[in-house]
């Protein structure tokens, strides 16, 4: 048994907000993205990237279109410095992307930093501390004074490290770390004090950037939270504000749109959410998000299996099948009533319309993935997956009444193996099904067949009008009380003539045939013999004429 | 490059919603769980379980706490209905816990599903039919009028099969399909409906469910499309008002939560989210989002482990590893200032107290998980996560000073191997580094010590009082020229004294030498020679000294 949660953990405090305003907006534009892949993605990883791997995930950051990059902590990390070296000596920041560095308050790791990014056109200098109560408390038992002089004091050395070096385009970035957790006042209070330090302008602006570090509060409370900073800290105009969060409560995506209807301006997180522990926001995610709602990104993710492979290798930890956008079965349906649905979608699709296929919240074709996983089919499968496969394999559709038939036969297949079938599979499975059922009856050659070893002659002579007619011609010629009463043809993908026949015999019930033959009278006429062969009747009839048989044997 | 989305996607409409309420309030209590795992989670699986599979899936679901389970589509699939026969027949089906089945509204089916629960004591029998606008127009070919009659239709099927059976308690549920896309007037108009033909009471209520059949909005926008219908619906007093949210946006777990906000009083979903496409809302998530706010979710995951095992093998899918609350990682913390701040929130931590360990949002045991995997280093951690792991491994906490000597070590040999490094190759490298350090002074005895072959006579007298004394005179007596500038002991978790003496050696700098010893004077004595070897300056002398041999060789 768990133990009472009430005396272990504390309801998150809700946000004194009056005439809040951010339910009421809508997004309307894609946000500034910060991918941090390279910096707090890469500080999760079991075993964090080699240089080559940064290299080949910067690279990839760059052609999807980030303009901004964290690419490391290199005062940390002897890797990271010398892959910013790398960045910078080998020329390989396009003029229009900006890299990031992480920083910590002290001297001798800020100059370090400048050492590493020396020579860089742009850059941002990210400086975080801690400023939580719980941090100021248990980790570096600090006052509230404490931790606002730290981040002022690596405020003004950044400042004068960066007036030392005029070539390149500085811009400051602060995060009062673990921002989600922090009193409101005092959150403002300290980048109020930082800002009073940087002194940014509306031409020159600095990133403040609302860390939810740990997420520890439903979305709508961070919402909440971040349109309090927005309405109340000091030289807002002159401020881009960014939102840093986690995902520990599974909210983190909602979060941070919320986030931007609260007056956020920039995004920073990682490629399908990556990140220390449950990860930061997943960017795919958001940005996939904005373009089904008609607003460009500004990333391309029309390649998105490329993406993936990359992002998988570098980071050595998958994407899950169910990730959105992205995970291999996100596009595929089982159910049969899904299947009917998406399948009834594709074919009423007019090309420069709307999106509008049931079930299907983007055209997989603008992520580059295929619609061959779209329907696939087991066991909880109807007729609409079997057709929809049917039609891929076959070129044809099986009319109505057809594949309810022959979705019984893929039932018992799937209900026996309880496994998936594939399309393959199933369009075998009909073939034996129709057209190689097997029986009493066969054809001899075009305009003969045979019924239980006796020749019947039938006329080639059917167009596509005259279809339902000879069908019962040849039916009647067959003399095996067979009765057709209902028939359908269609034309292949290939041109040919696909025939359908209901048939009784006896006093049996309907069994339906197929046939598909470049000749529509031969079509109609082996869509006869299909579905006479099929008939359970004239299995019977053949086992008392086989009976007969050995009667007459033992007789003589 | 993707397509302009503008082109191909339309933003999601607002809904008009004056004086909201849901985002001023806080959940004050759990909702009404029910689990969909056996039902949509089944549908959606590659291979569906087997009867012997959902068994064994639907007593953990019982042992977890679940009141209400979905046990399948019963009309749909024979394998469905012979597992809820097995479980009404073997009486499997605890007094408190009620069973749902799903189904479509046609008779045939209606009547297959009352065969199917026949003899159980309470069943929520649960009608869906799809109404939003591009099913009744692309999927049916209906309009507003068919799909309401369908909805009313089946109801009054239900009512009469149900009231032929009056030894079963049934309870009656009710969702319009892909409500989420459909007219909230028209949503509320079948709803009346259906409400008005089953007439329920607030002594005998039934359940509306909303299905997020596909999640094509931000979760606010969902919470004011339950907000709406909280307020306008008829028979409010007599309904359980349930979502159902899918999670295509990534944002089921928000949609869910805020739903709760607007009104909702129960939640489907899927244990660690699966379900078609990218899953129902997890319902994992939901309910320890609730138990870390204090509140008793009315779910015991605290064996989260063995419910992913049974969960994972059943559905033949792996949980994430940074899935909340139950991934590999979500735990654990490579980097070295999260590492640094999990060890002191520990090292602080008082029992029967609120929880609050920096980085840890509920503590791993509640969830059966253990300490271990809290902290791992690699080249991305400080001396936070090698002291916590020398902590663990040696039973004493080197002083801050020897931390930031020995996390050097440990950095060159992670930054070397791009590897993670395991708790016990860190222990073994410290006791390398310092244990056994190697150099020119060696012990003999317990008081003699031999330098450069010469023996020197140390006494052993230390009290813990008197150490840094001692340690001066074993140093002064190496005649090495070694001052000792700093000195500090602990005692072990075995009991043992550790000692710890910084030393310099002519003009060198500082080294820092460890050992541990049940004998406090022998622990001084050793940590001496432990630093006297560790400095580079002795080493030099070692080299002049062997030179020397040299020399003199050669002369003689």
């Amino acid at each position: 048994m768990m133990p009472n949660p009430a005396e272990k953990y504390r309801p998150f405090p809700q946000v004194r907000l009056t005439g809040r305003r951010w339910p009421t907006r809508t997004i309307e534009k894609a946000p500034i993205w910060m991918s941090t892949d390279l910096r707090d993605g890469n500080q999760s990883l079991i075993e964090p990237m080699s240089i080559a791997a940064k290299l080949e995930f910067f690279e990839m950051l760059v052609k999807i279109g980030f303009k901004e990059i964290e690419v490391g902590f290199p005062s940390a990390s002897q890797t990271d410095f010398d892959f910013v070296r790398k960045l910078i000596d080998e020329k390989r920041i396009p003029d229009d992307v900006t890299i990031e560095v992480l920083v910590q308050s002290r001297r001798e790791l800020i100059e370090r930093t400048f050492e590493a990014v020396e020579g860089a056109r742009k850059v941002i200098v990210h400086l975080y501390n801690a400023i939580a109560p719980s941090f100021r408390k248990i980790v570096f038992n600090q006052s509230k004074e404490d931790v606002k002089a730290l981040a002022v004091e690596g405020t003004r050395i950044i400042k004068e490290c960066a007036a030392a070096r005029p070539d390149t385009h500085w811009i400051y970035q602060y995060s009062p770390e673990t921002f989600s957790m922090t009193e409101l006042s005092f959150a403002r209070e300290v980048c109020d004090a930082v800002a009073q330090t940087w002194r940014p302008t509306p031409d020159h602006k600095m990133i403040v950037n609302l860390p939810a570090t740990v997420e520890a509060a439903m979305p709508n409370v961070f919402a909440d939270q971040v349109e309090w900073m927005d309405r109340n800290m000091g030289y807002r105009d002159s401020i881009v504000l960014s939102v840093h969060p986690h995902n520990d409560r599974g909210t983190a995506v909602a979060a941070a749109e919320m986030a931007v209807l609260a007056g956020a301006d920039r995004i920073e997180g990682c490629l399908f959410g990556n990140g220390e522990r449950t990860g930061n926001v997943d960017l795919v995610t958001l940005a996939m998000n904005l373009y089904t709602q008609g607003i460009d990104p500004g990333l391309d993710f029309s390649d998105i299996d490329a993406v993936r492979r990359v992002v998988e290798r570098c980071n050595q930890i998958p994407v899950h099948p169910r990730h959105p956008y992205a995970g291999d079965l996100v596009f595929t349906a089982f159910s049969g009533s899904h299947q009917d649905a998406i399948r009834k979608g594709f074919a009423q699709r007019v090309p420069g319309t709307v999106w509008e296929v049931p079930y299907l919240p983007i055209d997989p074709a603008d992520l580059g993935r295929s619609y061959d996983a779209v329907i696939r089919v087991n066991s909880q499968s109807g007729k609409g997956g079997s057709t929809y496969l049917l039609e891929r394999g076959l070129g044809f559709t099986p009319p109505r009444r057809v594949q309810i038939e022959f979705s019984h036969a893929v039932q018992k297949v799937t209900d026996t193996s309880g496994a998936e079938i594939s399309g393959e599979a199933i369009c075998e499975l009909f073939r034996r099904e129709y057209f190689d059922a097997g029986g009493p009856v066969s054809r001899v050659d075009a305009s003969t067949l045979a019924v239980f070893g006796r020749r019947v002659a039938v006329s080639p002579a059917a167009s596509a009008a005259s279809g339902d007619a000879y069908a019962r011609t040849v039916a009647a010629a067959l003399d095996v009380d067979a009765t057709v009463n209902w028939f359908e043809t269609a034309v292949t993908a290939s041109g040919d003539t696909a025939a359908f026949v209901g048939c009784r015999v006896g006093d049996g019930p309907t069994r339906f045939g197929v046939a598909v033959h470049a000749n529509p009278a031969l079509a109609v006429a082996d869509a006869v013999v299909s579905a006479v062969n099929r008939s359970g009747r004239i299995a019977q009839s053949v086992e008392s004429v086989r009976q007969g048989q050995d009667e007459a044997a033992l007789e003589a």
